[in-house]
């Protein structure tokens, strides 16, 4: 069970905005935008996933079929082909591992490459024997710089180990027919697994690209899938006013259009679902970081925070900062058991602490900092999950995503495409001399004759 | 040696925003707050720091005198307490340690507690032998909930495990004579350091909060000393035009208040360098998220992230959102040599990073990144390290420190102070019915009796 608490942005004896409570004007306006969802079409294959046993299903059975000796599994990949996988397995597994137990399943290990950083990629690749590791490679592209370069640096180690067998650590996650790497999987020999056509990158968590991770991990890829069906009828076919996906997207839009808050705050109070900062931030950021059509250029800025940590970072410039913030909370019913013991309780910064869960000590964290909030007249939401499971998780992740097609339909731009990117990857092809790229590498180059050292300090 | 490249802010030819160019008008403030700092007092003790040799070496004694069977040192502590040493720890240490190697002092492990959270605080406390470990408690005012919390629960476990001589694992750094910390250190007879009174959290990574855990993971605290030193004049003395800590402060200033860019973005590329980001966002928010006297809400919103991965998430919003950005990107010069093999060359996707360094890869990436933003419209500067050691982040730190210190100024805000995160701390103590906390509790309660159920949704 999920709940989503309004009080601090709609109850007019709590709530400062007075804006964001005058949510039914847009009901009709979600209506549609839901009924289109449900009519699916170009893109929109992840409204469907919820609905698909059959993935699942095979991930589970390409993870029964995995030899006991594979111990650690490298995921290859970048953005949306990474950050969601990255989050299931850290909501689930233990987020401080200091050794990794001996024996079970549960010790497989997933490591996330995640960037064409030299040294995290040549650390974790070095530090893995190809013998005992699966590589997961995941770009629905096929072409993706990053995530091409890990997959030869990772070949050429493995095969070299591993001879012809090396085939057998590899899987390929990526469109069905199109692309580099499905080219290459026909040439290798490697298995592969299909992100649909249908689905982009960052709505892609419930596809085999969140399901066959999550299985190698030992986790329960069905959960994630039921997770997400349990609560989708709430998010796809309740009216605005029940339906929390569209309550969500409707308030944080209000907040920025009516309100001028647009620094959208997603502040975790569990370090295990940290990474979902990161992997709403991007759904949010490349969704609707862009213009209406003809307009300016517009879109809320993501902001992810980690309580109670960021209480001692960000708090003070959310109390007493610009009004351009609303704040998302994410919390989390279930917790590790762990009592601070009653120690020294003559000293009065030890004393009220005795006997305390931990688990109330950051809860009271989180609802005081909620009501300084709302006195400092910044409005808040709080989701809250059962615990980290896969399956609390894939009702988290089809909330969000349905949340931000809507925000996308109410904000009036394409939720599913990112013009914006598309310069700088090509002035970086330009400038590594990429054959079809001279233009770009010409643009580049007169870029940088115009530099000058002169505006270059040292010291 | 560090630079600062300002062609994407300053020239001409290149930088879109005029009102940022126009800095000399600035030149009189720096100079005041240049002198102002150089002449000490309250709260100023952080600019002397670089000057005093005394703490490091008494860091790097205690570090030498630590028994060799301590293998794990956990630090307790969070925020300002907690950000500058994880730093320092992650840039310098490998940030992808698979397995500890054996046998040599390199292979102590640092883990940071830094929050409440039970998951957290339990998972890395039981997951330490006492006998083996050493904890570092750190917090200047003594009485900080979680940092109490966490030492209770580790104080407990090591005294159980190792009865009086759990004191001899135990080190206390905080103020040298307030708060229930120091007293505590007097009745257990545990080592202590002091922070200077007059350093405040937030700029105290130069003082033993950093220096400490720096000395006990192996590495040398008087390089952190050394590196800020050697650009403590840069910093301090050099008029604005020549200063790169008053350059950022201005040009940032700037970008806020004549050009209404006020996200702050902070882009590291470079994974180890990853949580400086995380440590600028507390010193810039808590610094200078605040009103003038008697002005409105204030202050800049520093927003951090990584590339070459962010560019997957954020760069999108960056390009086409809307024109409130100012990015300043953090990069490295010396990285891990990784070559990408040539494989499957007749593959486009493939071909053109045959032989490529890694290096190579995601430097390409930071530029067309910085070009594409130009063309876009949005400025901004990149300040880039020799590589990830200790000198390299003690001047990384300083220059930091120095700019914030001066954009407050310029912003006409008190640095120093946080009035805006106290009433949430005190909510949440009456939350917890801690004494004194009387009138606090009645007042949560209040605002708790006004919530109504109908806005909560469950689903």
């Amino acid at each position: 069970m999920l709940s989503l608490d309004l009080n601090y942005a709609m109850n007019e004896s709590l709530a400062p905005c007075a804006g964001m409570r005058e949510i039914a004007p847009l009901g009709e306006r979600v209506d549609r935008c839901l009924a289109d969802l449900r009519a699916g079409g170009p893109l929109k294959g992840w409204v469907g996933l919820p609905f698909e046993d059959g993935p699942a299903a095979e991930a589970a059975a390409f993870a029964r079929s995995l030899p006991e000796g594979l111990r650690d599994v490298a995921v290859l990949g970048i953005g949306g082909s990474s950050l969601g996988p990255l989050a299931v397995y850290h909501a689930a597994r233990h987020p401080h591992v200091l050794r990794p137990a001996p024996g079970d399943e549960r010790s497989r290990l997933l490591h996330f490459l995640d960037n064409s950083d030299p040294d995290t990629v040549g650390s974790i690749l070095e530090g893995l024997d190809p013998a005992t590791t699966l590589y997961i490679v995941i770009t629905k592209s096929g072409s993706t710089a990053e995530t091409a370069s890990q997959l030869l640096i990772a070949w050429a180690r493995a095969s070299e180990v591993l001879g012809e067998s090396a085939r057998d650590h590899f899987v390929f996650i990526t469109d069905p027919e199109r692309g580099d790497l499905r080219a290459l999987a026909g040439r290798l020999g490697v298995r592969t697994f299909s992100v649909p056509p249908d689905v982009g990158g960052r709505f892609s968590v419930l596809s085999p690209v969140g399901l066959v991770p999550t299985a190698a991990a030992g986790l329960d890829p069905a959960a994630l899938i039921a997770g997400a069906r349990r609560v989708a009828a709430a998010c796809l076919d309740a009216p605005l006013a029940d339906n929390p996906a569209a309550l969500l997207a409707a308030i944080a839009h209000l907040a920025d259009v009516r309100e001028g808050r647009n620094v959208h705050v997603f502040m975790t109070y569990s370090d295990r679902l940290a990474p979902v900062g990161a992997w709403f931030r991007q759904i949010w950021a490349e969704s609707l970081g862009k213009p209406r059509a003809g307009g300016p250029p517009a879109g809320p800025t993501p902001l992810d925070a980690r309580g109670a940590t960021d209480q001692h970072s960000l708090l003070q410039l959310l109390v007493q900062g610009p009004p351009d913030k609303f704040v998302v909370f994410l919390d989390v019913r279930s917790r590790r058991e762990v009592t601070v013991p009653a120690l020294f309780e003559d000293l009065p910064s030890f004393g009220y602490l005795a006997g305390l869960p931990l688990a109330t000590l950051i809860d009271a964290e989180r609802r005081g900092t909620a009501m300084s909030l709302a006195r400092a007249g910044t409005p808040s939401i709080t989701l809250t999950v059962d615990d980290t499971s896969p399956a609390s998780m894939g009702a988290l992740f089809f909330l969000l995503e349905v949340a931000t097609a809507i925000a996308g339909s109410l904000y009036g731009v394409n939720p599913y495409d990112q013009p914006g990117v598309e310069q700088g990857k090509k002035l970086a092809c330009g400038l590594l001399g990429r054959r079809g790229f001279e233009e770009m590498r010409a643009e580049a180059r007169n870029l940088e004759d115009r530099r000058s050292d002169d505006l270059v300090i040292e010291f």
